[in-house]
């Protein structure tokens, strides 16, 4: 029996999208949100230091991140420290890093940051960043970039399982609804189906209302050992579960279908197992709605929905307030943003708020398991379940 | 108590120095000497995979490198699966990761690879990403760069020491001696102590062959739990210990003087509590020997030499066969090369051979417990202690 490990504290950076300061800056505002969220623990009290960030080598030319950052947020880790990256995933891995360095007894509490500044002076370096996210050489070079990887998923979706167009800008109204009640949100304003449909079209079926921001932005989280959870906190979150599938890098070779994503299948079929649990007994998630058919996907997979309907349970309000589930109340990655190796941790931070009755406008009422998930690509998938320690 | 973990399985590309293929190339290499080290593997009884490596992000224009390089071996991790960076230190961090994984119980299976392609076509872009690696906004863009970083602890160390250059240089007769008898090091060529004193003025006191050169190459290495190892091999290499400390990222904000590398001295202390062993215990070990300097300061921090007695400790043998301890035994950084993310893990290597009494030319007679030391700047250390499992 391995040591249970628990959320202590948790925040972000204050407004995702185009932020004006430094990199630096940016890991500064994650952590002292992080701290602002529990008075009780002290800079010097974090033994180890997980950073995720993903591509700091080519946005602001510095490799070496992880020291960077622990020392930005004033902290000197002597246990642990690194940096993770795994691209759009980085944020849920860096999380699942403190939890085996905790689980595994090398020490008992970990900050984790996730940070990515993705806007650079020149526009066409943003892009040409992205792009070497997916197999540059063999794909991304000749344009099988994100948006038409899971452009070509979302065909394959609408052409096995009849998913229409309005079913997947469903997705996008959702979401961009529940960033109304987030402020920090890249974009919290809501939009009609109308005016996803409409939006200028960027890869068939997506407009771009369908497609997640670039945005900057930064997120932390503190995970103790359960013993230290409870001196520092009555409302510790414990991690209950988590899982990670891959099938291959290059798209080409993922093996299934491109509607049907057995790795996630397989992750979250893991991390259910580990939690003692099903998709029945989550109240909340926030899941990686990079574009809208992902979420579809995503709540097919995780055992939301039955595969092939995930179209349907969006439009008939089953992953809304009030519904089966609640699906990303912060905004999603299409509400919200998406920087990169913050993603993941940001997701954390919310379901951390949520399983402690901490989520204001955006509380789902009485929830008690939360889930996090995070992809890298279609055949990529990481997740993590979270209940909450006070009951 | 958590659970026991092994290496079982370990090899490295073959020829250090300018490797003429792609990233992919060099990976794979790693992968197939690996496998090759221990045919009872098999491709997919892999359940994790860690890759070590430092910036293919601007030497070849991609990230989200784990995948890649999963594939590229022919793996396909269902477990745990990421990247990890930390500079100069990113291989031990990995089998540090490993060994999380392993012991917290998430799997049992877990490939590592560290892998760097640093030549670039452009030698000025090879130093510009290495300027990447230290604080490049406020160190390394006026000059701080590594070079003078550790020319400054030895400047220190002989101030505060008496410590000599011909002291600092018999480092570099050493570990270049070592790599004579290990084909598949950068400079597998000797040198005597006036060679290496006439040699090229790089930073005062550091001639040129007291610098490790700049060079590609890859290693990987296979870990399971105790259970799964004792069904691979009969010789299983158990890690013992670990430790890893730091004190800041900026060089400006070291603590300590700079001949005193506390950091280490914290890390190693970890690392031998863990093991139950202490300095004297230890029959191999692979240091980080980036300049002569660095040998000297951590001989002394792990404990084989008094405080500021390193100079006369190599001087008299003490580090070399016959000695007390045999340091650098594939010739160091120095003599083998120092591609950042393969180092740790060939590091690694070299100690799982000799304890196996499988290092063949290099081999220290009857090794039965070695230990590994990563540094990242002079105030980020990274420590294993391995044993022989088979006694």
């Amino acid at each position: 029996m391995t040591r249970r490990v628990a959320a202590v504290a948790a925040g972000t950076s204050k407004k995702w999208g185009v932020y004006p300061g430094t990199y630096r800056d940016l890991i500064s505002e994650a952590g002292k949100a992080t701290f602002d969220s529990n008075p009780e623990i002290h800079p010097r009290d974090i033994q180890g230091f997980i950073l995720a960030s993903v591509f700091p080598e080519r946005s602001i030319f510095q490799s070496h991140v992880a020291t960077l950052a622990a020392e930005t947020v004033g902290v000197t880790p002597t246990k642990i420290f690194q940096r993770v990256e795994n691209m759009c995933g980085s944020g849920t891995i860096a999380i699942r890093t403190a939890y085996m360095a905790i689980a595994s007894g090398l020490c008992d509490v970990v900050m984790v940051v996730g940070a990515e500044k993705m806007h650079t002076p020149q526009p066409v370096e943003t892009y040409m960043n992205m792009l070497a996210g997916v197999d540059r050489e063999y794909e991304g070079a000749l344009g099988v970039t994100a948006p038409v990887q899971f452009a070509l998923a979302a065909q394959a979706h609408m052409l096995k399982y009849g998913t229409t167009h309005e079913q997947l800008a469903q997705v996008s109204v959702k979401n961009h609804a529940h960033a109304v009640n987030n402020p920090y949100a890249h974009f919290p304003k809501s939009c009609t189906l109308e005016e996803v449909l409409s939006s200028k079209p960027v890869t068939t079926p997506f407009n771009i209302l369908e497609c997640s921001p670039i945005s900057d932005g930064s997120a932390g989280m503190i995970l103790m050992s359960e013993e230290k959870a409870r001196e520092y906190t009555d409302k510790p979150v414990f991690i209950l579960g988590t899982g990670q599938a891959a099938s291959g890098f290059n798209y080409a070779n993922v093996p299934s279908d491109l509607s049907d994503w057995t790795m996630l299948k397989q992750a979250a079929q893991d991390a259910y197992k580990m939690a003692g649990i099903g998709p029945n007994d989550i109240d909340v998630a926030e899941v990686h709605d990079c574009f809208s058919i992902s979420e579809i996907i995503i709540m097919e997979e995780l055992g939301f929905s039955e595969k092939g309907k995930g179209g349907e349970f969006v439009l008939q309000g089953r992953s809304d307030y009030g519904g089966d589930v609640v699906i990303n109340p912060r905004g999603g990655l299409l509400g919200c943003g998406h920087p990169l190796g913050a993603t993941g941790v940001a997701q954390g931070v919310e379901i951390f708020r949520q399983l402690r009755g901490e989520a204001g406008l955006r509380q789902v009422e009485g929830a008690e398991i939360g889930l996090g998930h995070n992809l890298s690509g279609v055949s990529e998938h990481h997740v993590l379940i979270y209940g909450r320690g006070d009951l």
